[in-house]
């Protein structure tokens, strides 16, 4: 049975714009596992039941389907474990930067990035997203990134913590990427894929370690459709 | 030769308030081993030149000099292998916990607590401390911690990486502690030693991570001079 994840896509079904998604598929090529790729839309609950959830990913392995992608890392790693370590033995800390990843990070980067998503969607999910996301946010998306060019410096002085590290190495792993990087990275690629709008200095350590990110598995997350129309 | 450890004191040498001298200390402990304290103030800089710079925490240990929390962590870590580990295995991404106290938490908590610092220092160091931070703010104690009471709800969800995990389990480091959870303890221990001013809520998940942690070592960082006056 081939192995199988299903990730958020929009019209295009090679554009991937979910910082989750990115994460199980950056993750897989860590441990060297193929895997095809099932883009999923929103609304599209009903193809992924199976799983007894309704988000993306959602990883089908042989008799294996695991949802959260969280839980698809430390399954990935429990099942393969003759494979290269996503957490270099310590799974508790990588966690706290899974979190501030989804709970900080994330938020910061919708705040700049979340009206530009909509052109990237036909008609009927580009209503859900609109209509969720603003519910969420309370106001229209164009709101959410009025400023943003304003809001830059406190934008980037929320990534002095990976800035303090990535000064001085190149991966918050230390000499080679592992699965903090990654949580990090699905981030940044959500931002790339879908917006074209400028979020770090050429000149910061944040920006050549996502370019080093970028040339990961033979450019794996660089090839793939991504800012402006 | 007998272990000391230098750690930054008020008037009253059983004060102790630097959050990077509570790593050190709560580290030691983690690791079984006895240290001397060596109160330290602001200004002596002469008493700790043989370390080469002018910061506290100076660990002293037999001929080993070390100066600066992180270093003194990998130091007792690498010198004392057969102790607890402080790292369970992987140090890289407990260096993110500890660059997101160092960068985050800390700022979050010097504009809440900053001005009840002078209180507990006598006349020469309270006026190096209010020229000196006073200087790096660009405005009077007092200003940086005015409106602190409108400022909490900020605060608290800035907490939220910590809030996620430790709904999860007792500790960062999962079942125990380890360096992570000693690296942001030292921020809300220097806080708790200088400050009655009421950061967490009762019901926060934070709020009882941080009565375990105080509770640790028979209590070893509970049992010192803290809060009012």
């Amino acid at each position: 049975m081939a192995r199988e994840l299903y990730e958020l896509a929009g019209s295009d079904p090679q554009r991937r714009f979910s910082p989750y998604c990115w994460r199980s598929r950056m993750a897989l090529a860590h441990k060297g596992l193929e895997a095809d790729c099932v883009p999923w839309r929103f609304t599209e609950g009903q193809a992924i039941a199976f799983s007894g959830q309704d988000k993306v990913p959602v990883l089908v392995d042989g008799d294996h389907v695991v949802a959260d992608s969280w839980a698809i890392a430390e399954y990935l790693e429990d099942r393969y474990p003759e494979a290269p370590s996503l957490f270099n033995g310590a799974r508790q800390p990588v966690r706290f930067i899974n979190a501030w990843a989804d709970t900080v990070l994330n938020l910061h980067l919708a705040r700049m990035i979340v009206s530009d998503i909509p052109q990237w969607l036909d008609e009927s999910h580009r209503t859900y997203f609109r209509a969720s996301r603003e519910a969420r946010f309370g106001m229209a998306l164009e709101q959410v990134t009025q400023g943003r060019e304003a809001r830059l410096p406190e934008f980037r002085a929320a990534l002095q913590p990976l800035r303090v590290i990535l000064r001085a190495q190149p991966f918050l792993g230390g000499a080679a990427p592992d699965y903090g990087d990654y949580a990090v990275f699905g981030s940044f690629q959500w931002a790339r894929c879908v917006s074209s709008f400028p979020l770090l200095e050429a000149s910061d350590a944040v920006h050549a370690w996502r370019e080093r990110m970028l040339d990961l598995f033979g450019g794996l997350a660089r090839h793939v459709p991504h800012g402006a129309p």
